[in-house]
């Protein structure tokens, strides 16, 4: 049971490799991509305790010349101050430009492994290795990579495409539950936006709230379809000019949500899972989409054990102006991405203000 | 007399407009571009005592709004916390992905501002309007952006494309004398890697050590035939993996020399200078250049007012060992750009360490 989804891209293309139990293949399947012979893993503590050694191992024993550099764990780490510091250790083992930085974690590794791949030496390469579901359905696909500014998420960063994506979906048995929920979300969103077929298959398991929920057939199909959605959509739009928006479904009020909550009482997952509760029933209010299919995508959020309201301490009025913060605004106008029937989205920057205000006050609880 | 170059790249084609005296157009000329209606100029304060009132008032002119960010000049500044500094003023004025950045300075301002355009919001609009005779014919060309980390010049950068590179060579009257002649080394690089013709109109003028020595026509014809130059070159290679690699000739010696420097003594113009004077030398002794020619060359470097020779209280060892860490080093040899005749140069990582000692030491003084 494997998969390899091809990303097209007109001059940065690469695959995504899904394989259970593949993580000591590792070095091996780098090695027909022709990168230089040294290799530097990035990596948080935790992660590198359960799967440093095999990903080294597995490195070393292809040919490589390897060392790591560990960043604790968190949202609060990914700054520019710890790109610093990938820096200053990319110097010290003497990195040159065919060199390549491995992301071995989560959401926050693979950002900041990226970025300092795109910028050091103007460039270097990057493989990752996503450990957990978040980062595999959603950071390690699209070449976004970056940092946070103190006043803002993801505002510093770059486009900067991998060589590889390499997924074992085994490593998700280390993953925290509520962490596996909140990939869970990204999950959703493709099945609302792209693939019906996926969110069918998702209402239909008994159970969504765990790994040991899925049976291994199933986790293999969640992941394929949603690189693939991703794939497919980044595909069409590498530098978010356009179709790559819908991919921000749920994001809006749910960055918003993040922003306001301090990045730690409600993660990424869980804010996007409110953010499409809301960017549905906007969608619902201004009539461009159905109640039935609706319910439907909040039973699914519900099922999987995510939150389906604003915390009701959060003011309205702070959220819609955090809404204008965010870095996708054109002219002053805030994007939405609203559903208009299961498996289709679509974009516009015509939602009024009070309507808003009011969608937001109703889902407070 | 004005000239237009379109450097074409596969995705971000975009001109070099030189003129006499034009400044008070870039707002004009900026508008076919189709760019949002923020701008944030980013200069230096003695740069921008001078022509920051004439830039302002142009760009509001043509309906921009336009707010400022000054760095002090100097390399020591091209650092990541002025990044991180223009990056706050960025989120201060909340710029959009469709705002721009225009560089209003020497190649230290467009390095920062093109880094800083590349990574904030993953990648806004930037203009480069270089006023050094360095920046004019090199650095605004070709999408190197970035800045030095505390061991290393130019480790940490991106490649970035400008929307325009909008060149008023009047602005070189208050450049000081010593930074126009060292503009002058990268036009004689030229010279000696791409157009032979440039080098014998070189030859055959009077003086070249000031701006006041260069009647307006030869300066024009110096800035068009460099700028074509570099955007022939860039247009073949854009990420510098092949061909661009010229580029470099009297860099790999020059950057060694800057380097041990301090990067204060000896500017970037002055050591490549010296640098090309080395590959000359390297290439003589490999047979691959003749004498006449190599003498030409440095003769124009003297006549230019550069220096020709290493000073004498560098340690030969350090300048080998420094070598090492240019980022051009591919799997530990160092590559050097050597001239077979004028025009024309070739890449070699085959120079011997006790010939480039033996050079070394011959031109120590």
């Amino acid at each position: 049971m494997s998969s390899l989804i091809a990303v097209n891209l007109p001059d940065n293309s690469y695959n995504i490799a899904i394989a259970p139990d593949s993580l000591s293949q590792l070095g091996e399947q780098m090695r027909p991509l022709g990168l230089g012979h040294k290799v530097l893993v990035i990596s948080n503590p935790e992660i590198f305790h359960h799967y440093g050694a095999i990903i080294v191992q597995s490195l070393e024993q292809a040919g490589y010349t390897v060392s790591s550099h560990l960043i604790p764990a968190g949202e609060s780490y990914k700054t520019l101050d710890s790109i610093a510091r990938i820096y200053d250790t990319a110097l010290q083992h003497r990195l040159e430009r065919s060199s390549t930085l491995v992301a071995l974690g989560g959401g926050v590794i693979g950002d900041l492994t990226g970025f300092a791949a795109a910028t050091w030496l103007r460039g270097i390469n990057f493989v990752q290795v996503p450990t957990s579901l978040l980062a595999m359905v959603d950071a390690s696909v699209g070449g976004k990579t970056g940092v946070n500014h103190p006043q803002g998420k993801n505002l510093i960063g770059a486009f900067y495409q991998p060589k590889l994506v390499f997924i074992d979906p085994q490593v998700l048995r280390t993953l925290p539950p509520r962490e596996f929920r909140a990939g869970m979300a990204e999950v959703i969103k493709y099945g609302v936006i792209w693939d019906e077929d996926l969110f069918t298959q998702l209402e239909k398991a008994d159970r969504l709230q765990d790994f040991s929920d899925l049976e291994a057939e199933l986790l293999q199909v969640i992941l394929t379809r949603s690189c693939q959605a991703k794939a497919d959509v980044v595909s069409q739009d590498e530098r978010e000019s356009g179709l790559r928006a819908i991919l921000n479904y749920g994001h809006t009020i749910g960055h918003a949500i993040e922003s306001l909550t301090g990045y730690s009482r409600i993660n990424h997952g869980e804010a996007v899972g409110i953010g499409m509760v809301a960017a549905g029933a906007i969608a619902l209010k201004m009539q461009l989409w159905t109640e039935p299919e609706a319910s439907r995508q909040n039973a699914l959020i519900s099922k999987t054990g995510l939150l389906t309201h604003i915390p009701e301490d959060l003011d309205t009025g702070a959220i819609v102006e955090s809404l204008q913060m965010d870095k996708k605004v054109k002219s002053g106008k805030v994007r939405f991405i609203l559903p208009t029937q299961l498996g289709k989205v679509k974009i516009t920057d015509e939602v009024p203000n009070d309507l808003l205000g009011q969608v937001i006050d109703e889902l407070k609880q």
